[in-house]
């Protein structure tokens, strides 16, 4: 369990599995547990919009879906418009063009992708958008616990790709949070 | 340099320089020296196509050429149709798509890249068809003279790839012609 | 546990443990379980045999079985004609040549191996056929999980040698059957 | 040598030795070459500030100033005003709070750092402003040609950091000028 | 649990869990268990100090606080005037320069740290005084257990750093203790 | 170069390449220089065989020999008698096996191979003698200098087997010569 | 667990567990569960003696000591004299020269080591004796699971050892009886 | 090359070829160059020794002298009586042992080692002093280029001992004088 205290008038804690949460959810009414991200937020009175433009999450798999959803949160929480698209690996690269226009609309982008770590590459060369990737431990093999993504990612060929730290959706939130108020 | 005898009636040479090959030629004025590829091709007749289909080697970026070619000509000297897709990365995802038929057609597919290396699955994803992926040395950084690019194919999202060592341009020709002989 | 969907009438699942294929059979009675693949396999007909040659999968050691095994079924149920040679380690290598027929028999090979992932070359330079290898994870010290058999494979002094993830029978399975199909 | 056409009206190379440079100059003589960041830089006019605020570069030893300077270049070529502070490494700390009010007043940094890789963290932790973070290849031993940087700055424990390749100042530069559109 | 003989009139014990230790505790009652630092000290009389000046350990975040109470102790019981500082990260920068003085009245410094290691290079820069510094295991993704500390530590810019093992609290409070009393 | 004394009437000379041996032998008439093994050896007598049986030296592939070679002679210049048997790697056994009797008659092996480093499991299952393993440096891509190899061996699934150093000729041909004295 | 049948009339289990040895011994009256090494050994009758000299097990700690005993219980079953000198370790190097004249009286040597391994170079430097060098698994931080033990081994300045797989006592024992049969 | 200046008075350049040196030496005529060391010292005037005890440099083969002579000069240099025992590797042990009143005597020991780095764990043994160790880029294979002499280092069974990069005898020769100064 990760505690962070970001704003004023709001609390996030991150990675906390639903049966801890249970406990601090009976002693603090007003927090919310948001399972899939495995986070809970408690706020004081509901987060203004000051972010600048959209924020979209794109995830590649299913299963690197509770790190989307962490920097979902987190860019939400600090007061963003968030939108995602998930499931759209390059396995089947169709179904990530159907959400084109969502994509070239966003400001700031958020692409979390495990396994080969492709999908950044791909989004970054749809737009002119700053795009944060997130490599996620998905995968066996080697696949190394996300050390693969990371380094295909670091490698991308799009220009426009910076990355942060195996799994860490919250700094990339945190991270596009901080880009859409430039 | 590396020599190799195929067949009964060819015999290749790879990774052989300009100057090396000059002096080979001299003495075997048969032979002819494919420069891009860095290969001497030396054959007796010319080469019936017996492979089944049709071989398509697509590669990433200009710098993969040489390990694309390498495998584009020993497909072509062991009987097989071979053609070629060139410089379609993944940042750059609709220059790929222009080629959406000729890969459809395709027996076999190689599909050489450095490197993200996440051209073979997006390629693997638009066919029902064996891709044989070759990871590349290109690239700085963390991209480890060609291990991100190889790990990132042996962890395709896509099932259809199977990988060879890394610039082994040659093994996935060579492999590529074993199976349009199937 | 992974679901996988290959085809229109038959859903395989691989890497799911007794207890849960337990619960998954009792609401599907027409599914069947083979536990040393830990795969389920349900089918709506009989699958009828496509594949053109027959697909023989051979395995290093007992240990290695059940990545065979999956390997196996997954290309059964693809259409395919399989048959198998277990437990024929490169230490005792005049097991191997008893099945020498079985081998020179085939259209396409599968080989799994762990520890020094030996194997493949072997058999490959019985055949001038295409051989699918998969590493497995048995061994331990500097067996790194599987990694030394994969690299093994990928520096195999054979040619007609690709390789798929460690532990991935269920990919060398598919990239078998679709080369069975060219 | 590598090229880079980025807009309409400017062509970058990066990555070019004072020797070649100087016949790329000779036959474009409008082209100017900077021989610290190792580029060439050829406008077709004057290009007008479209960015919203000041990109301030930093970085920690001489030794990483190339690396610095490739990113401060691209940035302004690409329309920005940018800044730098350079040679203020974390074991002087003291250096580095000198230039208090311009760090401050930055709307985007990039930190530039080889060895311990320890003053994206430390810069980061002062504003609250996105930070791209470039590892150099500089140092030895356990330094790993950059590694050891760029894994620091992936776990910096300031979550206003996101990373480029290691000695990717264009990237940096790039990545800087995208988010200072926003 | 890890036993540990120092000196003729101390017993030390390390990285011994609550649960074992009462039961030691349960039949050596002079013992006393320290939770924080997970050891037991048995001490036949009071240590008598006769290490030259203060030896201070500074720890980078709270998570590090167990490595760094082992350094404590460790050098407590050798017969040490020890103090400490935690949870003094380089992200919050200022935090450590309010303790100045301690830092600089020091005769030995013991600095902890995981993540990117960086504190260390810090705080030898602040002064001319030996630097023992202590990667810790604590993070995720690419802190690999300590390892990128580790390289941060070792690939210092300040040259009054030396680095022992990771976790090893002991070895740094041994170590410190010998250079104490030179 | 390196140079090595041995037994009070030989020296050795390893990994001295030819132009620098001629200088040598030069000054030494008596020396004689071994180039495919890039050795001097000078003696002052014939050296007599108290080996008690044969020292048997295979290798893989041609470009394992030099290291081989060095293995050769410093088991000769021990005392031992040694025979050889070169480029029989295991993607054509069936030329090992035309060795089989000069094989199974060695009281000790010495097994070099380069690439995926099989040769030594499959010698060793052929005979109940103490085998040495030498990985060669021979390969690309992933063959990492000989580390693959170096694995495999490690890993062999025959139990008769012990391993030096990458391209530790002279290292296998002593503990060879060390074991047939026994 | 992992059965071996050695010997016509032996069979040895290593790696099995007190727990699951218990059932075994439930079944087999005559077999002898060997807790420290964790082998049971079943023999039909007597091993006699037919190894040539005394084989010595020397281990650095007195964690090391169940590799070690693994060694000594193989070797002995295999009809060896064996003896054996434990917790030697190189940070107390006189408590190993205490055991001189059984060092220099065996015929063949195994030395087991964990942490930095350094035990098998000392000891190699006191016999012209093959060594056969264990490393084990023992350490933390970067001992790498025994991997530095291991490096160490093969890096040894003394030329007389040769190395089996982390924690490989089996292999150790079953090389040295292979040795003492020469 | 790299340039340190120490202290008011004194002008150390590291890592400076003999031909480099050469120019530097004919325009600071005062300026000294020791070529083993690869230095140059420049003193205003004689340095007076204000070191409290004698530093001792301990170095286990030939080829680890430079790094040796490097942290020799650098403590010197900084005002500390210096001492040296060169080339006293592990392999023969009782070379080191000759010196044994040497090593007791000192109040601080630098202890270089290349290959296994078994040295500073055996020295460590020998004395209740602090040990700094220097991992030398000597060896091949799986030497790394002196990670396995470091990591052998940080695992050394000996508590009094702390490491410095890989080759930085500099860094060694500064911590030992700040050690000898407490």
């Amino acid at each position: 369990m990760e505690k962070m205290l970001i704003q004023e008038n709001v609390i996030l804690v991150t990675r906390i599995e639903a049966e801890k949460a249970e406990k601090v959810l009976a002693r603090y009414p007003d927090a919310v547990y948001h399972e899939d991200a495995r986070m809970i937020v408690l706020k004081k009175h509901e987060i203004p919009i000051h972010g600048k433009g959209t924020i979209l999450v794109v995830s590649a798999g299913t299963s690197d879906i509770p790190v989307a959803k962490e920097a979902f949160i987190t860019a939400q929480v600090m007061g963003n418009k968030v939108q995602s698209v998930f499931d759209v690996g390059v396995a089947g690269i169709h179904r990530l063009f159907r959400h084109k226009e969502m994509i070239e609309n966003a400001s700031v982008l958020i692409v979390a992708a495990g396994m080969e770590g492709a999908l950044p590459s791909v989004v970054a060369g749809m737009v002119s958008r700053p795009v944060i990737a997130v490599p996620t431990s998905i995968g066996y093999g080697v696949s190394f616990g996300g050390m693969t993504a990371l380094f295909s990612m670091l490698n991308s060929c799009s220009s426009n790709v910076a990355v942060v730290n195996i799994d860490n959706g919250f700094g990339a939130g945190y991270m596009a949070a901080m880009i859409n108020r430039v």
